[in-house]
């Protein structure tokens, strides 16, 4: 039984998560950051028992290796403990968001998924059926977006459920709008 | 003083209503009941004093008259009556929301504008800043979005805050998806 303020289940909110891509793991993307306080601030203020959230981190599959550049790959066993490295940085991600709800008292579930995020996400809604998605957003203008394409996007038009996006503020973006 | 639950200004939702167009006045349309509902229900859910809700009715200027086929016109007061006579409708409508936020004890304002819904909901978005907007959405097709348009399109694309887009219950649609 979950604990709730009366009124019915939890409001399951989906966040989104992913990593920065200017610091890496395990810090959060600016955008994932704005998208988990104004869950925070605008949806849950102070009624913790009153939500669920669920942070789904997808990873691309690395297929050449780029992040590894500076290992020394031997043996079927230095994939394996690549593989393994990965797999707890997005761990690392994840707490981040999971200390935090902990802290405050809010029920939550954090996972990771390998695949293309945006449709990892969208079959995932499907799962685990939320009642509303949250996602980041870079705020791209439309000749950035042609060139990295934008998950929030792909997600509102095809995710099985409400979708909010929530742009970062102007003054936190880094000096190339494509960095997180 | 607004009273809130204490974690700051209550949260801002903008819903933009209409009225249904199988019934009329002052009946709301499925897919704004269905954002209404779902406003309540999900987002403020116990926490009455944590938000504020503004509801925007837009009413499309009635240049033909088709509405008052069976008015005569002889003068220009009659025209007059007939300006009079929808505004009066589009309160009746909006007295169903703020009722029914009356009897919770939700904090709300509503009002009504006339013009082109998805432009009128924008302006009237940077006017009042509301942390989000919530719009129904009839949940068309391609091809009949083609010809009706999607006013809940407009708003995620070009509207100044979160935008949240509710889709209609399968179980409540009409038989004409277009109809609401």
């Amino acid at each position: 039984m979950e604990r709730t303020d009366g009124y019915g289940d939890p409001t399951k909110v989906m966040v989104a998560v992913n990593e920065s891509s200017l610091k890496g793991y395990p810090h959060p993307s600016i955008s994932s950051r704005s998208a988990f306080e104004w869950t925070l601030s605008k949806l849950v203020r102070s009624n913790f028992s009153g939500f669920k959230l669920f942070f789904l981190h997808v990873q691309v599959p690395d297929e050449d290796g780029f992040d590894d550049m500076d290992s020394i790959y031997a043996s079927p066993a230095d994939f394996k403990s690549m593989k393994e490295r990965n797999k707890i940085r997005g761990l690392h991600l994840l707490e981040f968001f999971v200390n935090h709800c902990h802290q405050l008292g809010i029920n939550c579930e954090a996972w990771i998924r390998k695949g293309d995020p945006k449709e990892v996400i969208c079959s995932e809604v499907k799962r685990v059926q939320p009642d509303m998605l949250v996602v980041g957003s870079r705020g791209l203008g439309p000749f950035q977006r042609v060139f990295v394409g934008t998950v929030s996007e792909f997600c509102v038009k095809h995710a099985d459920c409400p979708v909010v996006t929530i742009r970062r503020n102007a003054n936190e973006c880094p000096q190339d709008p494509v960095d997180d």
